[in-house]
Parts: C-alpha cells; sequence; structure tokens
C-alpha cells in the first residue's frame, strides 16, 4: 500500500527516523550482478546528513548491512534485502510535533489518515526513507551500467539563480563543489544564497536536473506506462517535490510545431533527432537520445522561527523549529532524483525483454 | 504490460485508431452505483473530433456501448466492458506513415520496441484511445459525486497567452466557450491565436490547469504512491503532456520556507491552511483544501508542412501532414484532464477505506 | 479486483451469461506473434455447449472477433481484445432465481457481497466466463508452440469409473471421443454413466488430469508464485473445482522419502530424473520432466429436481433446475484447464526472461 | 518476482537459511492494531526446530526484531518490518551440495534458474523462508481475531494413519501433543510412525487440515481471485506440499449432484446450508459456513541414507544426508498453514471493504 515501487525490478522500503532501522526489499534483481558495496556507500554518503556546511549538520553514518541475496559478490536471484540502522535518535523532546502540527508538514495529514503515528522527527514521512531509495538504486545503476547508461543529476537553480543549459556544462563536474552545480560561477553564488538564507534561519527551493544517457532505444510501456510517466511519479514521489518537466517542459507549450518537432536523420546507420525536444522520448518509448528533465523542489518546511499553528485539540498554538535541519534540500536530493531515475530505467529494462519475439527488424539496420 | 491503471478501482483500455473499436474495462467499481449513461456520452462530446472550427474536423460519432457490469441501471461490482466503435476509418492512404517516421510521433519508437505496428492513424499511439479513459472516467465521477467532490479542468494557457489565476475566475464558465477557458476575455484571445496557427499550417501547445474541490482528508498512499505523484503518473500518460506541477509548483522553487508555508487554523472546528501553497497535499495525502494542478501540453506534432526525416530503412525523405487533425490540443483535452484526476481519486478513495481501523480520532473533532 | 490474471501475460475477462457480450483483453503479449484465428475457434469449439449428447444442449456459436491488438496476422505488442456475442440470452424466465437462492450456486454470495446481481443464467458466476479464458489461452499456447511445449489435458476420472495412468495410454486419442478420455474402454464407461445420470435428472463429478512436456527448465518464481502454486490457483478459479494435487499429490503423503525422492542421471548430457514424483517441478522451477496434475471437479449444481431452499427475504421455498445443462462439467472443462495451464506458463516464461543476466552457465553442459 | 504476497495486506519475505538474518515487511496493515510481541512469539515457537523428539534437533532461537510501523504498542499503517536473525549458521561443511544436485530438492533448478545460488543449507529454497510468513501470519490473525475469526490447523494424517473427520474431535485439543493431532489415540500411532520413520533414517508424508470459523459472509474476489483459490496458492507455496483441497474435495468427484448439493434454510434470521459439502465458499465467496481444507505434504526429501545422484558438471555421484532434519515435517507444518490461512483472509477482509456502496440491504435481514 504505497511502500512498493517498480513492477519486475520492485523495493520495497520500510522504517521510520527514529525507529530502530530503515531498509529496503529488493525483489527481481536478475542472478549474476556484480555487487559493488563500496559503491553503495558511496551513494549514501553522497545522500547523508553533515556532509557539508549547507547541509544539516545532524550526524548519521548511515552504514547498511546487506541481510540476503547476495553469495560471493554477486546477486542470487532472491530478495536483496539492506537495513540501516538509525543512530542519531536523540528521542528526547518531540512534545512540540506529539500534540501540534507544524505547518506544511505532514502531521495532519498522517494524523488524519491514520489515526496515530510515530511522531519522532516525522516517522515515516521523514525525508530519511530516502536513504533506502539511494542503496537500492545503488543496485539499480550498476544493472544499468552494464548497458552503458549514464546518470546525471545536478542542482540546476536554488532561488533565481539558475545554472547554464545541461549541454553548455561538463557534468562530470557536479561533484566538485558542495552544492553539485556543475558550473563553478554558478555554484559559487548558490552555496552563497543557501549560507545567507541558513543565517536568516530560513529555507530555500531549488531544481534538480538530471540527464540520462545511452539509454537503449525501445524502453517504456504505452499507454499508461510511458517512461516519462513513470519517471515523473518516481521523482514526485521524492519529499519535497512540485514538480516534473522532461523534453521542452512547460516552455514547450510557447513553441509550434513547426519549431518544436524533431527531424530525423540517419547518423551512420544510427536513427536519430536533430534537435531534442522530445527529451529522448517519443510516445513513452525511448529512442536513444538525452533524457533530461527537471525536477522542482519546494523550500524545506522546518524553519528556525516561530509560526502560528494548531494542536491536534484544534487549539492555537505557536511551533518552532527545533534541531539541525537543511536551508536548502536540493544538494542533499540529487542522489535521490539519480536513484529513483535508476530504478525506473532497470525496471523497463527487465520490461523490454519481452516486448517482442526474438526476430530481424529493419529498424537501424543499415 | 502498460495498458492498465488504478489498484483497487483499475481501467484496462485497448484499441487501436482505426481497428474495429477501442474500449476499456473497468474492474473493481463498487456494486450499487447508479450508472447515468447521458452522463458517459456527455463527457465522450467534450473530447470528441469536430465539436468546434479550433479542433480537428474529423468526424467520429463516439457512441459507447456498455457490455457487461451494469444490470438495471445500477453497477454488479464485475468488470464494466465499454466499448466505442471506430467509425471514420478511411483506411486508404497511410503509405507515407507507413514506410516513414514522422517527426516528434511514436512512429520510430513503436517500430523499434514492437517489430511491427500498425501504422494506419498512429494506430496505439493515437489519442484516439484516450476517448476510453474518459469513458471510464466518467463513472470515477458519478462515484466522487457521491461523496461531493468536484473536479473542474480547464485551459490557462495558449502559446503565451495566460488566464488570470483560478481564484480569480467563475470556473464554472469553463463551458460556455469553445476553448474552455473560463475568462472570457483570456478565451477569446486563445480562440484567435488558434485559428491563426492553424492558417498558418502549424500547430501550438497550452497549458490545461485542473482544480478539484471537497476532497475528503486522508486521500493518497506515501511513500510511492502519494497522491500528487499518481496525479503526475496519470497526467503525464496523456498523449503530449510535457510538465506537471502541483502547488506552487515551478514558481515555488524561488520562495523562502516562511513565505510557503501555509499556517494552519481552525474553522469552526475544522483544521484548515490560510494559504494553500500546498496545494491540498502535504505528505503525498489530501489535506481537505483545493488540490490544483498545471499540465503542460506541446504543440501537436502533425502539422501541414514540409518536413524531412527517414524511411524504415534509413533513406532520407519527406514527410507532410495529411488528414485533419488538431491545431491545439488542450481544448479536447480538458476532459481528458479530468476523466484521469477522476480515476485516481475514485481509486485512492476505496484504498483509503482500509487505512485504518474504526476507531474514535480526535483529529477534527471540536 | 479478480477478474484479472497473470503478470506480463495478463488477461482480464469481462461478461455475464445474459449480456450482450462477454470478453477478455489481453496485454502483455510479444509483438509477433502469428495469430492462427482458426485455432482459436477451434479451441472454443471445444468448450462451447451442444457438441454432443452428454453436454448441455444450449446453443452458443461463440463466434469471436478480435478488436484490436493484431495486424496483418501478427500480434503488436499492444492489448488483444477480444469479443464474444452471447445468441442464447432467452432471458424470459429468470424469476424463480431473481429471488430465490439456488443451492449450492453463487446466488447468496453474490447478492451478500454485492447487494445487487445480474441474476439471468447466474451471470457473472456463470461457467461461460470460462469461455473468454479459452479464447486468451488458445494465444498463450501459439506463443508456448514455438518453444515445443504440448498441453494436453483429458478426462481420467468421472464418478468412480477411472482411467489408467497417463503414461499408460495414448494421450493424441483424448480428442477420438466425446467425453475426451484417452483410453476407448474408459470412454464407453464414463459415457453410459454420464447418459444414466441425466436420465436420472441428476448430475456425476468427475477429474481432468493434465500433462504438459518440453517445459523450458527455469520456470517459476519462489517463493510465493511457485509454478504449481500458480497452476493450482489457475485451476482453483474454474467454475466447479474442489482439488489440485500435481506430482505424487495426495497419495505422496502415504510414501517415505526413500521411496518418494526423484534420483539424477545424465542423459547425454541433460540432467533428468529417473522417477518423476515431483511431477516435474522442484522447488516451484520447473526441472523438464513432465508436469501432471489432477484436477477435481464436484457434480453440476443444477439439477432437475425439487430441492428446498430459501428466498432473498429469508422464507422456505422450493427450487428447481430449468433449462438445459451439463449433466457432468468434465469433458467441456477439458480446454479449459489447459487454457489455464497455458496461460500460466506462458506468463511464468516471460518472467523467466530476466531471471539472471546472460552468462555462461556450467549447468546443462556436457 | 515471487517474493511478495497479498493486494492489500501485502507481505515480502526476505533471507536465506544461512544468511545474516531472514524477515518480512508487511505492508498495508491497517494503522491502530494492538501488536501483541508475546503472541508472535509463541507463533514462531510453535514453528520453531528443535521443539520435539519427533522434529529437528536444529537449534534456532527464532527470536524476532521489529524494525518500524509500530508505535506505542499500535501499528502506524507503515510498513512493519520483522527480522529473524539466524543462529545456527554451521557453514562449514557444505561441499556435499555446492557441486551436487540433492534429489527431489530444489538444487538443480534454482542452478539453472539463476547460475549461480547460495547452496548453504538450501539457501532461499529452505523451509526456514517461512519463519517469516509466520510472523506475518501472526499480525494478520490479530487483525482477524477482532472479527471473531478462528484458524485451527491440525495433522490429519502421517503415512497411512489417518485421524478422524473434524467436526469428531474437539480441535482446542490439537496443541496437547507434540504431533498436533486433536485425537489423543491417533496422536499417540502417528508419533510412533514417526519416531520409528526417524530410526530408520528415512521421512514419511502427511496431511494437515485447517478449519475456519466465524468467517464474514463475502469475502475472495471472483471470478480469478476466489477465496478458494487463492487459500490453494497460498497452502501451495509451502515448501514440500503436492496437494490442495476444501470442501468435498477429491472425494466429491464421485458423488451427485443431488446428494452433493448444499439446502439452504433460515436460522433465526441468519441464512446457512444443512449440509456443508461447499466448504463453507460458494462461487468463490465465502458464506459464512466452516472453511475447510487439506493440505498434502510429501515425505521430506532429506534422508540418512545414500543417493545416487550427479554433480553440476553431469558426473555420477552419491549424496548422503547430513545434519538434523525433520523425519516429517507436518507437525511443523501446521502454524504455517494456518499463518498463510490468515494472510489470504485478512486481505480478503480488507479488499470486501470496497465491494459495494454503503446500503441497506435486505439478505439477512429478517
Amino acid at each position: 500500500m504505497g511502500n512498493s515501487y517498480g513492477t519486475l525490478f520492485r523495493i520495497t522500503t520500510f522504517g521510520e527516523s527514529h525507529g530502530p532501522a530503515i531498509g529496503v526489499v529488493i525483489d527481481g534483481c536478475p542472478a549474476g550482478l556484480e555487487i559493488d558495496e563500496t559503491f553503495i556507500q558511496r551513494e549514501l554518503d553522497r545522500r547523508k546528513p553533515g556532509q557539508s556546511k549547507i547541509t544539516t549538520q545532524r550526524k548519521e553514518d548511515d552504514k547498511f548491512k546487506i541481510l540476503s541475496g547476495t553469495f560471493e559478490g554477486k546477486s542470487t536471484g532472491t530478495p536483496i534485502a539492506i537495513v540501516i540502522e538509525n543512530q542519531d535518535q536523540r528521542s528526547k523532546d518531540y512534545s512540540h510535533i506529539a500534540e501540534t502540527f507544524r505547518p506544511s508538514h505532514a502531521d495532519y495529514t498522517y494524523e488524519a489518515k491514520y489515526g496515530n503515528r510515530d511522531y519522532r522527527g516525522g516517522g515515516r514521512s521523514s525525508a530519511r526513507e530516502t536513504a533506502a531509495r539511494v542503496a537500492a538504486g545503488a543496485i539499480a545503476k550498476m544493472l544499468l551500467n552494464q548497458q552503458g547508461v549514464s546518470i546525471d543529476g545536478f542542482v540546476s537553480q536554488v532561488g533565481e539563480i539558475q545554472a547554464p543549459p545541461y549541454s553548455k556544462m561538463d557534468l562530470s563536474k557536479k561533484e566538485d563543489n558542495i552544492v553539485r552545480c556543475p558550473d563553478p560561477e554558478t555554484a559559487e553564488k548558490m552555496i552563497t544564497l543557501i549560507d545567507q538564507v541558513r543565517h536568516d534561519r530560513d529555507t530555500i527551493g531549488g531544481i534538480v536536473t538530471c540527464v540520462i544517457r545511452n539509454v537503449p532505444v525501445g524502453l517504456g510501456e504505452p499507454v499508461f506506462d510511458k517512461l516519462h510517466a513513470e519517471l515523473a511519479k518516481a521523482m514526485m514521489s521524492i519529499n519535497a517535490v512540485k514538480g516534473f518537466e522532461y523534453g521542452s517542459g512547460f516552455e514547450g507549450v510557447k513553441l509550434k510545431g513547426s519549431q518544436h518537432n524533431d527531424e530525423f536523420y540517419n547518423e551512420n546507420g544510427r536513427i536519430r533527432t536533430k534537435t531534442n525536444f522530445s527529451g529522448g522520448i517519443q510516445g513513452g518509448i525511448s529512442n536513444g537520445e538525452d533524457i533530461y528533465f527537471n525536477v522542482a523542489f519546494k523550500p524545506v518546511a522546518t524553519i528556525m522561527q516561530d509560526q502560528p499553528s494548531v494542536t491536534k485539540g484544534g487549539e492555537e498554538t505557536v511551533v518552532t523549529g527545533k534541531g539541525r535541519h537543511d536551508p536548502c534540500v536540493v544538494p542533499r536530493a540529487v542522489p535521490i532524483v539519480e536513484a529513483m531515475a535508476a530504478l525506473v530505467l532497470a525496471d523497463f529494462l527487465l520490461l523490454s525483454k519481452t516486448s517482442k519475439l526474438p526476430q530481424d527488424t529493419s529498424v537501424n539496420a543499415k
């Protein structure tokens, strides 16, 4: 009921921010995949709190343990269970949340839907859950790497500060700075802004852009499970996301068909398009061009300021942010966006194995 | 494999644009729902081609027939199958599509994925498939109407012409003009623009906005099946959609948390928010405020102009749009957006029946 | 909600016995499969009423129509919708069912579950629904035929009359007589018994045995979706089925491990077992030996005799069977059992494509 | 991909017999359920090895830990993750399994399907996995207990020794002896037989019967997800199961309709049946009478005798059972059968909440 994702490569996450542990079970990973545990940890480290001055200073080591599904370094085809223990369980003082609904958090809706809730640190609605996604996404990435697929997420906007278009940047530089923007100059401005916002005890939103290259032609399952529809759902399921667009996106609505259409041409026997307003997807199916999309994140709801609110009983009260929170979520959101993209693609890659009977096809055969 | 949508209220659509018929099977509609066939037809008529001078002049009556699942005017709890026969099957001349890939259509990707395809009129990738969604959506709306839920889609942008914010308009006027914009002045401009674009043998994009009112608190299934994540997938699965945003959306990334947070207050015992940047959804669960979102549609790919392309064999060729096509898709997309929204909500409404054990809850109790 | 079956090769059936039509949508059939419509009709004819003196004399032509999913004789990868119109809709006199619950039918439970029901001819609970399964199963068989898989169902028991073990019979003779038992002598006795039972205005039960040969090694998805677990569900979902056993079955409980274990040996480089108590499945996965199982059918509930019962209101009444019914269901059940077996295997065949990464494996390599 | 079960009350199990741990994630348990951890442990203890002289002498404490989904003693509506660490991981000597296929085990089929496998103790194919099912089933039982549903499994046959029909026994005595047969005299004989078999270094099969009382009318989802079809799948998914029958079962095939039909009558306003050949299920939906069914278990494959077999490379070899194994699986299988029954019923109970709109219904209302 909402805690699983995927059809063939299927994950189920569990865990609350202040319970004993969070984790994920991956069912459907093909047997024989080499599991690089160092890589999984590296991905978790990209997401973990306390990694730089512009993230929350909360401390979680985010060390993971694989409980099942691998043997002698390889996947066995059985479920891979990964558990990450919660360390920073300072459960002392949550009385301000237990009885009160924090503005623009999930406190009220969880209480209304479920009747009771683990209010400590947001419980299940905490973004801590996304660590489990990143661990699973790391394994999906290993599967995709075998096909040569690369996934590059980066921060393209913080507040009003925008990075250049992705084609004008060297994406390999995205990890060179703490804000994860490949353009050094823009990165500098973003860091300064986030620092200022934090100093003001406030928060700010931003955009993560993701570029996926070398995707095999034919991924995506029309009509409802179009590749971009699943990417949209996957991204919108990340905490704090408010919007998704791919290819020409919202700007594309202003264009005419004569401007927007991507002409086909033959590049040494491979069918390609001259422009890529389609964002690498046509009719819900990958066409082999770059897939790129934007994910909009709202400002973090927890601010270090007094805010009017109400209690469970409906009485007026004032809530003040406590603890250590991110002034801007996008730097740490980059690996989460990549992980969800990897999970979507890995699933479609497996699904594509049965689209047609083995046969000679004239497409792309010169 | 991509042709079903929903968990408990689940639809499966079938059919190609130039086959004998299209249709839908609805499984999971509760028994005892009064089925108003006149309403279903009215919804189909809002989507059907040839309805005004700014839509395609193709003719399809879109008369439907219910094959199962109802008895004496009510649903029986068994699958409701609805079939719509294709009338305008001028299959004569599709040679230009059979061997050639139309730019920014799904011809190439379907060919690559499936090896063979029904190329007539786009086959399965044709937006004709959405008629089946509208029929199913009409039944979902009947279920939601019982709860008092209202769903209002309308055209909020065509090219660069934008309507005022929804709160400034009288949404009951959305069907008063052929472009389906509730603001008469904006509507006039939009119609003129579309007419001009059609005259230029070109097409243009636009935005459909949708507002949903009186949604019960508690719909949505965290963490992956958040209400807005499913809405995003549902909308992105509609032909020609490039983007989705809800609540503050992409503009929200520029705001600070102190500006963006929605303060709670007690309105006569009902917990409400003063502002609604959250778009009626918090933590993936409806909070009872208006749900509103934008859906971006690209310009229609078929234009009445010569465009370079390639054949299946990879040879250079020129494609020219034939037939009768929409210069702008958004006026006819309004009922499709509404239908998909209704399907998402009906499903979550049923799912919410098992969220908690029956009990006294103090939330919202004065 | 109960009307779909399968994961990748997935069917959804619809229709009531006395509505306009019944049908099925098949989603996930790979593109490129040659669709032999004559074969589909032949399969439907094996199931249709009125085919011999020992079946119901009701008349249904069971002519089908494909509405979508095929083009130029091949599947296209899009949903295949098949519709069979109901001809024998003598809806005149169902008052005896409308208000009364027939013993050992689904009248009472449908009324209790759904609140209202299409009572004509049993509505959705009628075995007429299985015609849709047979049509879908025919397509699954075409897919399996490409792999060399053969599926042979036959009648192995009627009342107390039992056929010899399958290995002692020539299964190619199963269609040589109207009861579908490959042993001519046993068939004769069975026919005589059914004839007698019909003459007595009564009904009798029986067993259908099914043997599947040349199944590729590796089909089945442990731990819950074991091959035999899915076969069991598929068979038990057929009307009137009360039991399922495979391999040694219920008799196997009496054996010792030393008698029951199937020893492996090497037959020209292929690993085989000397005995086959395992029924071709070990750990839920096919091992390449014959899969064989028994399906127990109860006597048909409609008998031409007075039976005490109650009305909807709970008043005592007497029900008498009307119309034309089967004295024994198993001869017509044979193609249904085969169809469900084919659907299960086709689905697992597709699922098996992603069990492991492509690799050299030493198993079965001489 | 095979490791999840259920639609709304959905479990996913993971873990190998000799990995660090096994476990289960339960998604969809309604919030507000009181979780009795003592009861969970008691259920696990009924299944655990070493509990009596007629089970394996292997030692596993089977102490569980809840990682998520509960708060202050109640379920929160979020996933409940339960982990059981493996203690008895004597991984020393598995060379005899690593390269060799044990007869009637899953060694060969896992190797063929997945290419590599965790061979220690059978890995994922070990019945150790069922501990996770029992833990999850305990929670399902708590949910069902609220409805007054009771589930009683017991051993009804070992080898050729049969217990009396369930209606002739006092099921509350089923836990009074180590073989879990409610009839003391039969129990004594069964224990003696198992003891003898063990002494002979052999194994023997048996039958577990399960009786479910006070099931609400209306559970089950026709046509494919009939209540008995899901029960069949659930039972057949348990290790070593070869057959399933409910109600009259295989014996019912010998009966005539006039003998087999269950007449309805009115018992103080409640509609009941005089006999119960239907086994409490009609048309796939519970009718309120006792549900009862038999589950056939083959003799355990591991015997302490030399058996011919082949190696991975196809060479002839001899396998001898090592370690400590059950001479007969049924005493420990009783809680597993109950757990799977509980999981099926809990799921259908939740599903039934949306079968019809709230309404007055005349059924059963006198």
